[in-house]
C-alpha cells in the first residue's frame, strides 16, 4: 500500500463573499489540499470537512513532517480511498490556517482583523466550500463527509446544495448544539476574553500569525474533557499520580501542582492546552465556536423535516455510544426527520469507548474505515 | 410553623492543628452557627457539612437578610427539625467565610496567607470539626450529614471518628473523585491562575477580604455546568435567546455576545460567575478543590472495605438519577463496600432531574425532607 507523501497546501482567491449576517467579506482566500486524482467524469470528488481545531491538512505529511488530522481515514486503500476518489479538504472560513479569518489582513485597515472579524455561520463556511468546488470544475460531489462541526457542515451541504452532491456522511454531529454544548463554548470564550494574548507591540497585529494567551489553553482543556468519555478517562488516566509517593501511604501534597499537575489527567490536559496555544488563534476559536453555537436547522427552516425537504443525497448518519457531547439522541433526531421526509438514510451507532473523539483516534479507525468504505461503495 | 430568624455566626479559637501533610497551622479560628437546642443528654446534635462554595450560614437569615444555603432542610418541622435537634454548621478549614483559610492573617508575616496557605485534606477539615464538637461539649453526635464535598466529610467522619457519631448521611458524594471531576477542578484552577486578581496595592493582602479575578468566574461557570443535568438545561434554558429577533428568521449576530451572552444559558452562567466573584476568594477555591481531588479512601486505607472496617454509625447513602458529576455508581460502590464490611447501611437513588444540585434546589426539598426526616427518626 502506497502512502500519501508530502502534500502542499494550495490557495485560491475569490473577490469576496456575502455573509448570512448581511455583511460582505473580501477578498477571500481559501487554503485547501487534495489527495488522489479525478476520474474521467470528474464525479469521484469527496469533500472532507474538518471540525473546530482542524485545518486543510487532512492527510499525508506537511512540509514539517506533520501527519494530517485524518490520515488514518484518507489514503491509498484506506476508508476514503485515494486510489478511487479525488479528496479535497479546505480550511474553514474563520480559521487560522490559510483561509480568510481573524489572522488575515483586513484590506480596509492594513492590519489583521483580529477581534473585529465578522461573526459567521456554518452556512457561510459551506458557501465558501461551494465556491472552491465550483472553481475546481466539479459539478456534483460524490460525497461530503465530516465529524462534529464537520458533520454540521455536511448536513448543511445536503440541505443547501441538494443537487450538488450524491451523498453525505454526518458523523458525531447534530442539527443544533445542546445548551450544555453552548455553555461549554461560552465558558471557553470567557476564559479567552479574561486572559487574552498581550501583543508585544502594535505591529504584532499585522503579522497575521496565530496568537493566543493562556485563556485559549483553558478553553482547549475544557474541550478535551468533553471529547473524552468517562470510560476512557478511567482506563487511560484513572486517579494515577504524576509523581510516585515515597512510601505509598503519605505523600507530599502539591509537589507538582504548579509544574503541570499532580494527577496524570491534569498533566495530559496541561500538555494539550499548551500545545494548542502554540498552534491556534484565539479569535478564530471565538469565531468558530460562535458558528457552532448558531447552527440550528430547526430555527432556520422551522422544523427538521422541512429542513430536509429538498435533500436528494444519500444520507449516512454515524454516532458513538460513548459520545456525551454529541450523543446518539442527536443523530437519532436527524435520522427520524430524514425518514419522515422520506429521504434515503442509513444509520449506525458505533460501539466505541473513545467518546466524541472516536472518529479521530487511531483505535477507532478500523471500525470507521469499514463502515465508511462500505457506504462510499454503495453510492 | 416558626421560622429560624436572624442567626449570628459565632467564632471559637484554638491554638492550632497538625495537618495531615505534616505542617502545623495556628492559630485556628472556626466560624459556626447553631440552630435549635440541646436536649438534656446532649445527644441530639446534628453536624451539617457544607460543599465547595458553602459556609457556616446554613439556615435562617444573616445580618444582611440572606437566607442560609440549606434553609429548605433546616428549621422547625423541616427535614432536619430544629425543634428536635441541635444543628451545627461550621465553615470548613481553608474556607473564606470566617474559618482559618487563605484570607486569614498569617501570624508569621502579618499579611494574609493568600497563595501560601498550606494544602489541606478533607481529613484536616474533619479534624477541625471534631475539635469544635468537643469544645461544644458533645461526646457523641446524633448525625453528620452533607452533600457533595459535605458527603465526603460525612464519610470521612464515619471512618475517622467511628465512636463519636450515631449516624451519617452521605449525599451525592463519593469515596474518591473521578478523573473527570479532577479534570474539571484542574481547569478551574488554571483559569484562576491565568487570570488572578490584581491587587490595587500591596496593603490589599492584609485586608483579609475575599478577592478574585475573572478567572474565578470562569471556574465557577464550569462548576455550574457540571451541577446541572442535561434535562434541566433543556427544560430551563434550551436554545432560548436573550434577545428577540426582529422578524424571527434572520438575526443580528453577536448583538449581545459581549454584554452577557446571546443565549439564556450564557446569561445564566455569566450571572452566576460574576456574583460568585463578589463573594468568594480564589485562593480558597484552589485550596478546597485540591482537598476534594485528594480525598481517596481507597488510597488511604488500601481498599474501601478496609476503610469502613471500624464504622459503627448507621449509614445512609443518597444519590440522584440525574447527577452525572457524582453519579449513582459512586454511591453504589460505597454501599457495596459497607455491605461487604457488614455495616448498617440504607441506600436511596432519588429520581430527581436537577443534576448534582438536586440536594440544594427548592424543588428537591419535599422529597429530600421526607427521606432525611425518616432516617433521622430511625436513629
Amino acid at each position: 500500500m502506497d502512502q500519501i507523501g508530502v502534500v502542499e497546501t494550495q490557495y485560491l482567491q475569490f473577490d469576496g463573499l456575502r455573509l448570512e449576517s448581511g455583511g460582505y467579506l473580501g477578498p477571500l482566500i481559501v487554503a485547501y489540499e487534495t489527495y488522489g486524482k479525478f476520474n474521467d467524469k470528474k464525479n469521484n470528488a469527496v469533500l472532507v470537512l474538518h471540525a473546530l481545531s482542524g485545518d486543510a491538512h487532512a492527510a499525508g505529511l506537511d512540509e514539517n513532517g506533520r501527519t494530517g488530522w485524518w490520515d488514518g481515514m484518507i489514503g491509498p486503500g484506506k476508508g476514503i480511498d485515494t486510489n478511487k476518489y479525488f479528496v479535497i479538504c479546505s480550511n474553514c472560513l474563520g480559521g487560522c490556517k490559510g483561509t480568510t479569518g481573524p489572522t488575515s489582513i483586513n484590506p480596509d485597515t492594513g492590519a489583521a482583523y483580529g477581534r473585529s472579524f465578522p461573526l459567521i455561520t456554518i452556512g457561510d463556511m459551506v458557501n465558501v466550500q461551494a465556491m472552491l468546488v465550483e472553481k475546481l470544475g466539479i459539478s456534483k460531489l460524490h460525497t461530503v463527509i465530516g465529524g462534529s462541526m464537520g458533520g454540521m457542515q455536511a448536513l448543511d451541504w445536503a440541505c443547501r446544495y441538494s443537487d450538488k452532491l450524491e451523498s453525505a456522511v454526518v458523523i458525531a454531529a447534530t442539527a443544533r448544539l445542546s445548551p450544555q454544548g453552548i455553555a461549554f463554548n461560552w465558558v471557553g470564550r470567557n476564559a479567552i476574553r479574561s486572559d487574552p494574548v498581550i501583543p508585544v507591540n502594535h505591529s504584532d497585529s499585522t503579522t497575521g500569525d496565530a496568537k493566543s494567551g493562556r485563556g485559549l489553553a483553558v478553553a482547549r482543556m475544557i474541550g478535551h474533557i468533553t471529547y473524552l468519555s468517562e470510560e476512557t478517562m478511567q482506563a487511560k488516566f484513572g486517579r494515577k499520580r504524576t509523581l510516585r509517593d515515597m512510601d505509598g501511604t503519605t505523600y507530599s501534597l502539591g509537589e507538582n501542582e504548579g509544574l503541570g499537575g499532580e494527577f496524570e489527567i491534569e498533566s495530559y490536559l496541561q500538555h494539550k492546552g499548551s500545545s494548542f496555544m502554540e498552534r491556534f488563534d484565539e479569535d478564530s476559536y471565538i469565531i468558530i465556536t460562535k458558528a457552532i453555537d448558531y447552527f440550528d436547522l430547526v430555527r432556520q427552516y422551522g422544523d427538521m423535516v422541512s429542513a430536509f425537504e429538498n435533500i436528494t443525497a444519500k444520507m449516512f448518519v454515524i454516532s458513538f455510544t460513548s459520545d456525551w457531547l454529541y450523543p446518539t439522541s442527536m443523530s437519532m433526531a436527524i435520522v427520524r426527520a430524514l425518514q419522515a421526509a422520506k429521504k434515503h438514510v442509513s444509520f449506525v451507532e458505533v460501539d466505541l469507548p473513545y467518546g466524541h473523539d472516536s472518529f479521530l483516534v487511531p483505535q477507532g479507525m478500523p471500525t470507521l474505515t469499514r463502515i465508511v468504505r462500505g457506504f462510499l461503495k454503495g453510492v
